[in-house]
């Protein structure tokens, strides 16, 4: 059972860190309300800086919407596609989604007291940081599957909800749901303005990214495409219907799966496509492949004070999670796709930034 | 291999009597235009007769869009599917997917010569009426896998939407495409009218659904879910991205496989849901199990003068296509679904009727 093969790609030095910083769960909720201002055409992309990242994305939405254009796309059309960790929102030290997983195996064991003796569970409710240090991805992906999968989908939105408003980032110690990038908002509300259809296409799980998508990002959870577990249809003791979640993959929703993923819940090519990573590439290639006007975009993370400088483009470290690779970096520019650089194209990272 | 296993429910004699009497594809493109007239609230649903049916979507409708009432849905979660064969256009005498399927074989035999001595598709090419009778569903299952897979995705659009413009149905001679219910399409039109998406959710091929209905009902092919085989991401020789439809089912959309199709495409609990058999039975109920005001609605065929009378509910003949079973006319009782009657309730059944 490989519910979640993207884990490889978890550094197990990044997850003993943030073991060993989360704070307790006893912040109360805040709401959160991160939209961004309703853009007119004098004051859209406020926290850009100008430049050819601002500049690319503003002559696409003009020659796409101009129906004098060549170039011009009819508004059934227009369609963009978010890779969601390190594009919309902070993936470090840990994808969201791992985060909410590793910190569910203590309610997991309350229920099934016998995972206390069974390994990988042992070893994460141990406290021993030394033990948890060397997890594998193999336990990684057993941790997944047990906290993601097995309950009915009312059950995993009721829980997840309910993370989501009390977790805390270890470095901001405010909610994930904070943690989102302003400039990125304001590409969302800004193409959506124009008529464009904004779906998160995400390496991470489906169902965990619908949760908050919509008072997040302004994106309803029926634009979200992630990696996806099989459900099953059947009866409570009730009688009543319920759909149960199986750890068995639908979609697995990463590199060549993306494509896959937006042909099968979108049904056609996208003419805008941001992602970070080398999971994002083909995404990115496969929209480059269609006629007419196409954007596509990388967020370089190079901005180690507000946020992190990881990569390894450009010679930035390598941490495992969200892998931008000089490869990635020397196609992006033999193929004109705009990298943007965070610490230069960015006014500000967040919307809690002054 | 088994992408389709619904064809089980397919009967070979039905699949006799279509081969006996397809028409040839000589026939010129015709364009169609069966959109509703836009309605007003004066004239909504102008092709139903007054009775419990059409009440009872006018009386949803209202319920849950007057902010005033208890029942009121916030308009992003006003979410309606239908099933398409049988509920939207007509699926006699054969699933048009399938029709499709069969009458691809000779086109494939074309590029695949060594076909012609393999059966299933030696029997389909023959022109052996008795032979062709024999048919087994395993039979019909290669021909589906064979016909709807192995092609990139591209390649499948080009075959279908000429198909669709230029296949007959063998009792009236026009496309498939003129062969949808009036009455349904004004209700798709009032509903949209009134903030609620609409989506297609058939036991049918996804691809094939998508071909055409945003022409046909209005729906963008974003919303039309149905059953679905993976696709493989890859390159042409000239480097260019492909998706190849494999022979892989991803989702099986029918039976139990609707609201598991509804969870992984949508992600959220329809508020209304329209079917005409057995395979819609679980969409229904999962539509019913949710909270307020909630709309779930059988086509029953028994109109054997303008279209077809079939079920075997109430007596009617058991077709093996698209089954309305005498337990399910009785569930529908039992659960105060509506059944919709298209000889008392409709008072055209196609645009083009008098």
């Amino acid at each position: 059972m490989q519910p979640y093969p993207q884990s490889s790609n978890i550094s197990r030095r990044a997850l003993l860190s943030t073991l060993a910083v989360l704070p307790a769960l006893s912040s109360p909720f805040i709401p959160v309300s991160l939209q961004a201002q309703s853009a007119t055409s004098s004051d859209v992309l406020p926290s850009w800086n100008d430049g050819s990242a601002r500049q690319a994305i503003t002559t696409f939405v003009k020659e796409t919407t101009d129906q004098a254009s060549p170039k011009f796309v009819p508004p059934g059309e227009r369609i963009a596609t978010f890779d969601q960790d390190g594009t919309l929102w902070v993936e470090h030290p840990m994808y969201t989604f791992v985060m909410y997983s590793l910190e569910r195996v203590p309610v997991l064991a309350k229920a099934k007291p016998e995972l206390k003796d069974v390994e990988p569970f042992e070893t994460v409710l141990s406290g021993n940081r030394e033990a948890r240090a060397k997890l594998t991805t193999p336990d990684l992906e057993k941790i997944l599957g047990a906290t993601l999968t097995g309950m009915t989908v009312h059950e995993f939105e009721v829980e997840a909800k309910k993370w989501l408003e009390t977790a805390r980032h270890p470095r901001w110690n405010r909610p994930y749901t904070e943690l989102v990038y302003q400039p990125m908002l304001e590409v969302l509300r800004y193409l959506r303005d124009n008529g464009y259809k904004t779906y998160i296409v995400t390496g991470g799980g489906q169902d965990f990214a619908r949760m908050g998508s919509d008072k997040v990002y302004g994106i309803p959870p029926e634009q979200v495409v992630g990696t996806a577990s099989a459900t099953k249809y059947g009866y409570d003791k009730d009688g009543k219907p319920t759909l149960t979640k199986e750890p068995k993959l639908t979609l697995f929703d990463d590199f060549g799966g993306k494509p896959e993923g937006i042909h099968l819940m979108i049904g056609r090519r996208p003419y805008a496509a941001f992602g970070n990573s080398t999971g994002d590439q083909q995404m990115l290639e496969y929209t480059g492949a269609g006629d007419g006007a196409r954007l596509m975009m990388l967020v370089l993370h190079d901005d180690a004070k507000r946020e992190y400088a990881y990569g390894p483009a450009q010679g930035l470290p390598d941490t495992k999670v969200g892998t931008f690779t000089q490869a990635l970096y020397d196609e992006a520019k033999k193929k004109s796709w705009t990298v943007i650089s965070m610490k230069d194209d960015w006014k500000r990272v967040f919307a809690f930034d002054q």
